[in-house]
């Protein structure tokens, strides 16, 4: 059994994790957090989590006694809390966004912080298993990816050398539920009467998660942004609980065939156990990946061949932020990538 | 035209008052506070209120110049100001609950406060125009009613003679929008997440509505509370943004004919404004209330005649709130009840 | 593994079942129907039950080879193929209201339909594993209870010899969400714009769930509707997919003690799976049975200890249909009770 | 007074007419037709409408006493009445797509129909009142934009000269609420549990609008699709009631400063009633517009100045429908053009 801890439980991606582990037949959580609500027994504050009769203890408490401690705290607080943590020899999976860019200059620029602990960003993995995999296995810091990363490049990447044939950067046009819009409860902007019946976009040319997908796209792919520009993302704020559907266009500088497209993403899909591909030109919605680990993926092509319109959709908190860390866990400790995400 | 002050102008009540007087012919709002946005104009913190182009005040500014200032501010708040506003000649109608009740101590128990101007306790009029018109024209102070008060007394007090038949308290199952909850912004209750898809009951044998209805039910018709017990209110919180559904449990000693309630309710209509009154036995939803200031009523009884129940329906933002304040003012100051109101 | 047919598979309930058995280690869908959608892939019609790659059949089918046929279809379809299943010798779980009323008259009154299969009332099941768990085991014929039905009998039930002591019938004012209101796809009574926003109350004094609640709580507890009257529900549409809440309103002839109530049912509820009690005077929200097969229950009595107020939460289509249905296959071939529904 | 006949009034455009005629000063409503309701009086089929006491008339009755007539008819039965209306010497404004697109090939490749009255094509006035008012002034046939182009077209034309400059077509990413999605009830597409939380593309590369925005676009701007493509319009299924909110990418081919698409912005909503722009890079949620007839508008740049965001946002049952309809029927009648929208 791996020996779990989870600082910041109480928060809604340390709840998904909670939810998520008391299905998980390999790990057991030993320690967990909150400081709002520490010394209260977590299923009274919580009744929906049946399972859980153990106590929230402080954020700063001692987590030595643990092979993996996931943070699910804001970003400055899992910088300064990951040094320490690998310094005890335990392993860390990071769900905030501190150790997921590679330069720190672009880091303070978009999260509005300096980056404290620069020396480990290039050891951090990337956490998204279908391409870090052996990475992951091995890690001892891993970067869990931002929930709009991880709707765009699992829409992008598989196209693979394709993405070498663009001649605009790709404009990610993604709607997210209020649980992935990061508003703390205190914000007027997720209050009901603000959010419901409502609909808008937000930090346009200036969301935190842009410098990420750019950052993994040209690692991973033929995509160059100096020679076709950055990627535009647009996140946009949905009157639902969870979910993110992401509309990517695409534009090639020659015509591409609508099976090339499909041909790659079902490759891909084949390959991996959290992506499918609908391969009949159908497209997804956000029923069929809510509350899984899944990433659903359609993609349409115009007549010309030239434009491509691609679909992805996940649940924010599962593939998006808890199942995606709970699935690396599962590749840090040697078990079944899907243990406890089905 | 009528010179109006508005003291909590950014909050839901306050903003709906905005609204509602954008449209009203002879009342202008000469000013408007709110301690958050004090130096801030209106259009520009809320750009879908085109129509003003003031200034926010802050809430303690002197208000000599207005003929009537609405109080949209808490409880505690309403109890500092009223006094005050009086004295200089103001006439005021109070949104809040602290002029309601008649009993300081039953004042004390639900609201949690000790009442420090009970000497204008006797002098409030109850803002329900349906029930109080005459009182309401020469009023200086009018306490606007609870928004559950509003749906549940309309809902009983067309039945007259006949409520002097129960033998039972009437139960009253009350279902509220989020806006109608009272929650401010910052509190976890009102949150986006833990709202929608969600719906429970809350404040069970507490609400500070109940003795308020207990009140005026017994003061204008022939219930008595002393031989049929307390009227039982629980209200619910619904995942939607307006409106107030109230079904209502009435059981009569012996039976009543489905014509007699059906009559008593349609006479009462046809005298009304704002009221109306499903006849064949048609229930209404909240969609046919909402933005308006209209409570809709139907009744359905069963065969044994004994048992009715009556469901209420209004927009707990305006006939429960701020439209209802705008009827008062009508009626304060001489102008058609219905002007800015349809 | 129990082979499992499921005639009806392609509406709300008959996927919930297939959503839940996928997930089940000793049972495999061997055979499922749907005559809009015969001769289609299920996981084409349906992507996300990426499971089934099954052809949808047509509902007459010969289901000969099954153990077991979970019907999830009307009542008049149920009402015909039943007699015909247990002929062949085809154990039967019955989700429709065919066979759960032991009084043909009451059943024709409230359903609109004459009972062609009388003979088979008496020998019938009724599926609610906490009271009858040893019958279940050995039926033939399982009906499964009503949705409305579930949430108000284990709300009631634990109370046992207290119920004794009521001097009114208990009203149940239920609230469900709209995949429990049997509305069908083609009904303007659950098209987005009716229900988005809106509330109501439907069915007032004519459900068919009520003799069901009814005619059960007569059965398993000393209340007598001679004595104390029928009970009274009244259903009401909430505008979200899942769950029902139910406000439950009791009076007493004598008080009762807070620690009376909250003590019956902690008993209860420690000897079940899937009944669980808030103890501290907490209630529950539809959040919290939400997917689950969980009933959560809590209480609330006012200070004169006669008034009583019960909440009971579940998911409609969970506990309320097709995971108690999982539940008595589960009984019936010995199975831990709880398999495929954590 | 204007004597207004409204075919085929009881759908979600035809109500919202009724809706707001009810406030119409200088029109009255003398002929109202439904198939579905015929014979029945509006104000109980919908008793939300409570000023019309008239009956239902059956679709085809003779309209000849009318000044004018609103068509919210299908396409097909738009087809069919039109010139045997304006035959008759009434005037019409039709909410239907039937006549808005020139080209009569274009016409039946989008909406798989055969135009029937080409003739009348030439003749027929786009009612976009900003672009088109002194046509339709003196028109016999209004055709009335669809809610997509309206949010679409009042986004991109006041850019005016700046389209020129362009040098890729503009991606239109729109959302629409459901009542703006074209489903009929009976449509599975438009069910509660289909849409209620959640999102989807829909109709991507083909939908109707598009080429109604790409032919008005070349008209009204120096935008040229032989040089720059055809624009691209993906719709988007919101799970809310009303509004478009249309978030449009544009990419210049040399850097554009802010301050000059804000200035044409600016002048131009000036000169108009219903468009307002929100200056300091606001951007306009679905709240600021819906219920009302106005559409706003904001725009944002990246660093290069060659990349722009622009979000308008409409109500699609008011400004998208029926509100633009009566804006053009004042214009029609020497109106203000104001008159019953406020």
């Amino acid at each position: 059994m791996v020996r779990i801890g989870i600082i910041g439980a109480a928060g809604l991606s340390g709840r998904e994790l909670l939810y998520l582990l008391e299905r998980h037949e390999e790990a057991s959580v030993e320690l967990l957090t909150s400081n709002k609500f520490q010394g209260k027994k977590v299923n009274e504050v919580f009744p929906e989590l049946t399972g859980y009769s153990q106590v929230f203890q402080p954020n700063d408490i001692d987590a030595t006694g643990c092979d993996l401690v996931f943070l699910a705290i804001p970003n400055q607080a899992s910088l300064e809390r990951v040094p320490n943590l690998l310094e005890q020899g335990v392993r860390v999976i990071d769900l905030s966004g501190a150790f997921r860019l590679r330069d720190k200059e672009v880091f303070s620029k978009f999260y509005k912080l300096s980056h404290s602990a620069p020396e480990l960003l290039e050891e951090a993995v990337f956490g998204l298993p279908e391409y870090f995999k052996s990475e992951i296995t091995t890690a001892r810091l891993v970067a869990n990816p931002g929930c709009y990363a991880t709707g765009a490049l699992l829409g992008l990447l598989p196209l693979g050398e394709l993405l070498g044939k663009l001649d605009r950067p790709p404009i990610i046009d993604a709607k997210s539920g209020v649980s992935g819009a990061g508003g703390r409860v205190e914000d007027d902007v997720t209050n009901f009467v603000s959010v419901n019946e409502n609909f808008k976009a937000y930090k346009v040319f200036s969301h935190q998660h842009q410098p990420e997908i750019q950052q993994y796209l040209q690692d991973l792919s033929p995509y160059s942004s100096d020679v076709m520009g950055e990627i535009i993302l647009t996140p946009h704020l949905l009157p639902l609980s969870r979910g993110i559907l992401s509309t990517i266009y695409l534009h090639f500088r020659e015509p591409v065939t609508s099976s090339d497209i499909m041909e790659r993403f079902s490759i891909f899909a084949e390959s991996q156990e959290f992506v499918h591909f609908l391969e009949k030109g159908d497209l997804p919605d956000l029923r069929m990946t809510v509350y899984s680990n899944r990433c659903m993926i359609g993609a349409e092509t115009d007549q010309s061949g030239q434009n491509c319109v691609i679909v992805s959709s996940i649940d924010n908190l599962v593939k998006g932020a808890s199942g995606q860390a709970i699935q690396n866990m599962n590749l840090m400790f040697g078990l079944d990538e899907k243990q406890g995400l089905l």
